[in-house]
């Protein structure tokens, strides 16, 4: 396993095919099994009492995951998520959130991995989430045209 | 398991307490162990290719779980997800979401069951999704004054 | 989605195929959309205070939707878990446990869906264990021939 | 989160308190987040096709597990699994397996962590299974008494 796309591939590709998440995620790193990706918290993502809502932190994790998938084969964009399991372990403070994809099995029809979330204002606290990710790999013949 | 919340108390409770997510779902239904909730899709929860994505479903998900453990226990709105695991079955056609949540148990700490999400137009395909919910229950005495 | 085999054709491939399992499980209905099975609880299964272990139960849950996705396709034996997600909902009481196994999506891949396990002593206090299962299933040429 | 249990602690434990397990499982070492399980794999862990059945890894996971929050936590050994989610990865050889469960969030209720399975024959091919753990943590008070 190893990288064919780079930090600035994926963040291009991002915003060419998913303008609905554009200013949302950021990858910051490629690794040798996956990706590192930074969420900037905004108003929309928080609940009362200050803290990120739950399915923001779900959208982070599926979407680290979906990059970590095509750093590693490409742009086959199609791939869906088939299951995320998610468990939430810390109310995290208001601030960036950075996610941490590892890829554990990269098969030809399936990828499974997990991510884990930290608090960038209090990473020593230890992770806010953790996530385990399936995706089924889009065939390349079905990849759609530009 | 009787639930002693109604639905409009349900949807003015969501109103109130949760304005980020006023006018994405409500309450239609109240049942023996939860509640039926409809998610109007909207531009923002579409992916390339016409489907809904997986974080829309998840947040789905995750709400209407929620909102049949309040239906049971009555607002205790701190109560937070500890863990959601979602299964993505079929690509839901464009239109809205129904998700039926049902309460397997209901302890004194922890609320567990799960949620199917159908597709409003076509229903006799099958669900499109499947999550199991885990919430922490919110003592009542750290409920937040209004 | 129809069943193609019967209660004795299952517990008859069961008995020749997986001789290991001999006597933990039995298919006793085939429905709709899966199977019903019960485990006689053995000494093996128990743990300390009278309660049955969570491997067993896991045990029941992936042998009941092995079992549910065979009566559907045939005896394609090499079909394997690929994700398996269970909730420990109550301390099952001693006595027999039942399983219940429903399919909700059956494609080409990947057959998923959950089952639910109750106490046969005390099915009226609700489920002990909800499981969600995925199967990749065995494609028909790659089957060991008898 | 420090070990208050070591290596022989935790066997000799295992061994007075679940006889059902002797010489199934072994704490092989205790690291600053969890355990070190080894399991020796036996006739009736396996499948047809000389591959180790699912539910012989899950007990793994889950034991491993047990013995990570004993480790941290002391023998509080009336706490139970709530939620195990496990992904199977690839068939492992014949041969031992190796758990490596290591804890995320150690609260006073819940503790949540994962479990990395590799085969021993070839810990090179990356691990067989990952599983995500939830265990209710038993009060102190209700531990029963020698």
């Amino acid at each position: 396993m190893q990288a064919i796309l780079s930090v600035n591939e994926l963040n291009d590709l991002a915003d060419r095919e998913f303008p609905q998440i554009r200013g949302r995620f950021f990858v910051t790193e490629v690794t040798d099994d996956g990706v590192v990706m930074r969420m900037p918290v905004a108003e929309r993502d928080m609940r009362p009492g200050g803290t990120v809502s739950g399915p923001s932190m779900f959208a982070l994790a599926d979407c680290a995951f979906y990059m970590a998938l095509l750093a590693m084969i490409g742009p086959r964009t199609l791939s869906v998520t088939t299951n995320c399991c998610i468990d939430f372990l810390r109310k995290p403070a208001p601030g960036d959130l950075v996610g941490t994809a590892r890829i554990l099995k990269l098969g030809k029809r399936l990828c499974v991995g997990d991510v884990l979330i930290h608090s960038d204002a209090h990473p020593e606290e230890g992770p806010v989430a953790r996530a385990s990710v399936t995706y089924a790999i889009a065939p390349e013949k079905v990849q759609a045209q530009p």
